[in-house]
């Protein structure tokens, strides 16, 4: 097996990032894991959380290494003021993109497999005078990338959405025929590329309680989703559905399914994290990098505390090298 | 403890809803079990399922007794023509009717404690001529009832709705002040009187992704939400929200709580089914009787195979019997 160099970015530096990074370096790691970050901000919450951690400089000159347990790279970007735990400060909020900045553009440059993003402060950033929606919207950017698909998975179930961020009530008329068949194939082409499934199976949830119930709930699932279903299985998708959202979520269903596609963001994420707790992983597709992130915030009150679950920045970390081993096998 | 009468309406024939009444007879009761339905259909599918039920007739002038294993009382209604398992036939459509009506009328009267039902199909009743929506409605007409409120419950987890089945499109403007307030305040009471929770804490999920975001995804929580529970609390309801339906259904939040209230359909039933898979039950709260459901359908193909879970009628039967218990209790 090839060793990756893959790019951590330990987001907010008031928040938990920088201590999930630490925490995470507990076990070891079959690739060298390269924190993003201020290496004394590192240091000192790695002694406020009692951790012993060796914090090396990365080289990107030497091949990559795979690390053993309370080993660290580090790609030192400096804090430009100083940092106390749990206390925001927008004059920090340019270290935070910079760190965001050179984790995306080494994997465009092919020096990192990928970027795993552990939690930022979206609001911080912008009172900073930074217009900043989030790292998916960052990475898309910065890759060119036109159109992105929100992914959050936990072991055993994925989900994908096709809206993501809108009032509920703009969400019927966001699901059109073009829009939906643009989310799809981004979805189907990266369970293929990106998870290593040949023959993507697709579960499609319908729009309206019951997908519809045949038009007496809605006219969607007839006039929009099913004759694109209908098209994309012509060309030998795997899509099932649509399905009414409420029965989905069972054995039946999912056991026969690589990926759940959800039409909006409350139908389909509580299910997702809940039983996903503390294990979920939010994934961008259609991006041309690989990027996984943490599903949760920066919970400030429990920065430098001890108090905080790795589950699943540490399942962000798995996902990201499940996914650069299955495009290695392309 | 006084022993109930408790009645059991076997639903459409063609279905597994027989099959049903039937499998739970296998346990002891420390409730009369007075099924609902045609008692030469219950010999004939309990023969079909190789089933030794004793099936006695209900005699309403006797006390109601516990029932052992294998023991259930018979209402009869007749068939009005012949059934064959799977088969749907409209002639038998106000034989189900009947069923209910005299379910219902039963708990008016103070004969039966509650009515549990297993399922109908609403489709061969409408071909049959007769307007049918469900059995919530069907109860809330016969007991004169304006509003009620359905409610899914598994261990673990009651999900109340605010609104159900109403296109999605449809449900931004259905949640007004004097709509959700009228669903809280069911809500609130039958936890008390129905549930036998003296302070229900009730978590109620916000209409917009994330709740809104503080305006930046919807503002029916500023303008509606938001000021309705402030109301409501200064009432001395505990009510918690609005909360991201996302992370809602998750441990930090669900273990403070006897119920979560859900804004529309496909926003709190794929937790409830996915969590509660064959265990969900669906409870009508509002009404002046004590109504508990299975949470599927009549399963056609199913019907007289033996292939069926019984946990969901099961699980019904004993929130019924929780429910009178608490009933009892005030």
């Amino acid at each position: 097996m090839t060793v990756s160099a893959i790019a951590l970015t330990a987001g907010e530096p008031a928040g938990i990032g920088p201590d999930l990074c630490l925490l995470l370096a507990r076990e070891p790691c079959a690739h060298e894991r390269v924190v993003i970050a201020d290496p004394d901000l590192l240091a000192e919450r790695a002694h406020q959380l009692g951790l012993a951690i060796e914090l090396q400089a990365y080289d990107p000159t030497r091949p990559p290494a795979a690390q053993q347990a309370g080993q660290l790279s580090v790609l030192p970007v400096p804090l430009a003021a100083g940092c106390q735990p749990g206390k925001l400060n927008p004059a920090n909020a340019r270290y935070v993109l910079e760190t965001l900045r050179l984790g995306g553009q080494g994997c465009i440059d092919g020096q990192f497999a990928a970027v795993v993003t552990a939690p930022v402060h979206k609001g911080v950033i912008n009172d900073a005078g930074v217009p900043f929606s989030g790292h998916t919207e960052f990475f898309a950017d910065q890759t060119g990338t036109e159109q992105v698909v929100m992914m959050l998975a936990c072991p055993g179930l994925r989900v994908a959405l096709a809206t993501t961020h809108l009032p509920l009530r703009e969400v019927a008329d966001a699901i059109t025929p073009q829009a939906l068949e643009r989310v799809i194939r981004i979805l189907h082409d990266d369970l293929r590329s990106k998870f290593g499934i040949a023959a993507p199976r697709i579960l499609v949830c319908g729009l309206n309680p019951h997908a519809g119930e045949g038009g007496h709930l809605g006219r969607e699932e007839i006039d929009i989703i099913i004759p694109l279903l209908e098209r994309l299985r012509d060309e030998g998708m795997q899509l099932d559905g649509p399905l009414p959202a409420d029965t989905l979520f069972t054995p039946k269903h999912l056991d026969q399914a690589d990926a759940v596609l959800a039409m909006y963001h409350d139908q389909g994420l509580p299910v997702l994290k809940h039983k996903g707790f503390g294990q979920a992983v939010n994934v961008t597709l259609g991006l041309p990098i690989i990027r996984t992130s943490v599903d949760h915030g920066t919970a400030l009150d429990l920065a430098a505390t001890g108090q905080v679950d790795v589950g699943s920045l540490k399942v962000a970390l798995h996902t990201a090298i499940s996914m650069i081993e299955a495009r290695g096998r392309q």
